[in-house]
């Protein structure tokens, strides 16, 4: 039986994620990642720094900063705890701008991507529409700018299919026309686990890369193809059907090994389940699900409700974050 | 370790997967079960009837006619195939309503079931928007009605979260006033299988019992609560998570048993997974995946244009079927 | 030149604007028609009472109760001023209901007439989405239903032209069965002025007569029909294109009344258009207009914002005025 | 009375009303600008040519091709005739690409004008989901493209409010980077007629010129900006409110003038109103309307229905006239 084991296999685009599968179960830490973990009123904030090339290897992630929300309550539809959740956000991505040298001055352009007739694919779009943008006012009426308010334009996109032409060519056509200072672009993820879908963002400062998030994004946006700094933020709302399995097979294993007589026990009844690796494991799952097409890329069922509340918690806390005159306790006026 | 193994512990609204579950690998015949199976350019249809009470409490379904066309490459987007399986369907539908005794002249009242507000539960809504209504020209203008038209009227009744009222209710408070002499009932269906999400209709002339379907549709639409005929049409749109796991460690035995040397190597392979019916095995998924809140159920990624799809597919069928004067070629141009 | 002259050819669903054109520009008052106005922050409230025939035919509007509330600088998007009417609305409502002699405890039914394909006739099915419902608690955990919400329930029937099914038949269909003490019905209304579209909310005890509101609800929801009062809520959203006409030529008879010298200035530049009355000049106008064709119904570019907006105001003092938990300050969490 | 009397204040984006207007009612032919009308199956096509500077002052409009497709049925919903224009459009865009020296192999990129939550402003963000684009197969698979089709890319640049980005400058940056040969923008226009809304097509040579169109699209698209051919295509979806009245008192002054005693009696009836040019008859109304903040832009209430079906017409006959393999009669295949 010869299996591809490479460890892209399991699709993640989330590093806490790629973190995790890299550590195993005995949570040994990697040299090279640096993680800090607060948590607060159900809201976990995970900063994870990839400082080098071990670690990059190790995880599979590229070098740079990773700040990951988890918040397991927030598909319950609490008003309260989603503007909770958008105030944490605006302070940690203020903070994470500041990190990384981006100035209170600094014009900046917002990419939605992704394809606004996919739902599980339109968190891009949906935040760019509610993201407060003010470059117009700079350019016609420059000395009418109230302080307090950053030079922000905002454009989505399309997908190469709807379009014809790559994400990152449009954007890059603007970019050099606009010329913003940076960019931070939204992106709709897939993970591994379905418990982190619609209830984890990630801002990360290494830009998109070909290949990450739903759709066929072929190239990317980094600061090697801009020529200026990319902040990505995503949010998963998609897992495809075999990593799905695979990760419930993960979590019986685990559980069987608690209840009983522990590895034995597991053994016993998942047979060589339980001795592969994850690698392994989800090459035999993919084995089985892809001569019948039925590996499927899925997505919850009430994803109509939740892409529309965590975008509006990404638009509120960008418009937060990114303009001094908006309040944080206040947001929801700037959006839909 | 103490497990509920109920038969319908399985999620699936679909006759021809739960008499596929009672049958088990060895397809054993069902005594009570009549079945017969065409298949024509890619469209498998099933015409199953449970005859009497022993065959309904093998499969744990009401006695009563199935049929069940299932295109496997429907997903595919392909124009001409959905064209295909919209004809077939009409004349499927049509010999349906003449072997259950719906004469010519029949009124029909068509019932959009599910909420228009979640994609995968859009389905009836969606194909009362498309169905051909002709009630208001009969109502109105008796004697002008152009031949080759019969009385339809369609209505969408909501879901009890949005309206406060079972949909049920609803129907039956415009039965009272309409007398229509038959209901043709669409909702939104789980499935057990990945694969057979929106490449299935299913058409049952036992209405809709209470608990099928996605939503909480808590009371039925059946003959004995609103005195006239019930035909449902129903599509399955979404899986149990824990039904995909199920599923597919129900592919690997198979797969496993094929390859290799057969049972000894899938035992080797699965453990007692192998050994194990699939309601004990789903038992053993659910305890697993409940405690933690993960049993979501999912959709395929690219519902928002398969639900379309399906939809028009449907209501052009049913156009076709009900209206003499509509031309099976022909039945686009009835719907958006 | 013969020309019909009956009132209603301008075509207006208010009673304010009725009243107005019985008075004529020398705002003589109406025997049968009694009328309060206040005003504050720029929210216009005016309490019409038709008590007896006299009144009733005058200005050609069934006995009862109308209170308007205009609000001219709404269609600015003022989130504070919206926030405003909606409190000012949910005020005037309460008082109405009790003005009526409706209970705090009466179950309510709320119905949402109109089109939701068509945008300036989606008011009612737009108000129903954001209704607070709790007649569902009320039917399955009555011990639970915490105090200070009312028995509520809300249905949108749709129009004939989709259903096939009068929507006054489907109404009375579920009132037959679930027993509601009282109907709010909701619809978009034709004005005559075109300043008043999305700026003007009307409420009535009258119910809703046949041929008013903007699609063709041909039978109407009154007490008489329903068996149980009925309270209209409505929004003009559209206007005639004649009565555009008509109303600006009345304007520019006012305008030119007051500038230069007077009358004579205006009998020389609006000759014959100076003399005759509204009526007859709008039967001038429709003469011209109707043999093209051209006496559309309009609606401002603008319309898909200005419902939402409106539907928000309405849904949001709805829900103030019917439960009292519900504070008015705070009734945005409860709409989308 | 001081009136500003500039020939734009009557606002059109119709070259064919532009004409209309400069001609008067006897329809004088002005040298500089040909004619050219042709009718068939209630289809009126009329080619004009501004050719010089005299012909261009004379009608406000730059020096160029512009064909009219005027439909006046094409309202009533007749999916015959919707086939029927979508195929004429195909035919006479492709004589206008002919003409105006369009290569068979040049590439294009469709540029959809317009803000898609404004629906009488979303004509080009709807014609652009529709276009059928071919460009990322040159770019990924060139030597797999079938014969027939042109290399096509779509963008919906969004409006300046949105985006902050004029949309020119988003256009401009997609051509620097992909150098299409050519670009058709559509954008939905204003009219001088109701009658013309919804049932006009325009095609031009000129680009889209700063002020026109519905929304504030600052800059423009011409080959001046761009460096490249421009052509327009353009359907009126609104009027000004004032435009209305005006045009309507221009027909009751012609209805006037015909029946009765003719001039003498048109006098009579309308005063001045009678005598002074369209233009100082618009200028009254607009002094009427504009301090009271009347004047409106309106769009018919059936606008969902009618942007649809115009902006499928446009789509398909675009998809036909462009790529070669796109047979005409089946248009409709590409389009959703």
């Amino acid at each position: 039986m010869e299996l591809d084991l490479q460890l892209y296999s399991v699709r993640t685009d989330l590093a806490v994620e790629a973190k995790e599968m890299a550590q195993g179960p005995q949570k040994t830490p990697i040299p090279g990642v640096n993680e800090e973990v607060e948590e607060e009123g159900g809201i976990k904030v995970t900063r994870l720094g990839v400082a080098n090339n071990a670690g990059s290897q190790a995880i599979g992630r590229a070098i740079g900063n990773y700040v990951t929300l988890e918040v397991p309550a927030l598909r319950g539809g609490d008003t309260g705890l989603q503007q909770k959740v958008s105030t944490v956000f605006a302070r940690e991505f203020e903070q994470f701008l500041n990190r990384i040298g981006i100035n209170k001055d600094s014009s900046v352009l917002i990419v939605g991507l992704g394809n606004w007739n996919v739902t599980p694919d339109s968190l891009g779009p949906l935040v760019v529409e509610n993201a407060l943008v003010t470059r117009q006012f700079y350019e016609l009426v420059p000395d009418q700018v109230s302080p307090g308010y950053r030079n922000v334009s905002a454009i989505a996109p399309g997908v190469l299919g709807l379009t014809g032409i790559e994400s990152s060519e449009v954007v890059q056509g603007i970019v050099d026309r606009t010329k913003p200072d940076v960019i931070i672009a939204i992106d709709a993820l897939a993970s591994r686990s379905l418990e982190r879908i619609n209830t984890t963002i990630q801002i990360a400062d290494i830009g998109i890369h070909p290949g990450s998030g739903i759709g066929n994004k072929r190239r990317g946006l980094t600061q090697e193809i801009l020529g200026i700094p990319c902040i990505a933020i995503g949010v998963p709302t998609v897992c495809y059907a075999s990593t799905i399995v695979n990760n419930v097979l993960e979590m019986m294993k685990n559980h069987f090994a608690q209840v009983g007589d522990g590895a034995a026990h597991t053994k016993e009844i998942m047979g060589m389940l339980d001795d592969i690796s994850e690698q392994e494991r989800l090459a035999l799952v993919k084995e089985v699900l892809e001569p019948l097409g039925h590996d499927l890329i899925v997505t919850p069922k009430e994803i109509d409700e939740f892409i529309e509340e965590i975008a509006n918690i990404v638009a509120s806390g960008l418009n937060a974050a990114l303009h001094e005159a908006v309040d944080p306790g206040n947001v929801g006026a700037y959006t839909h």
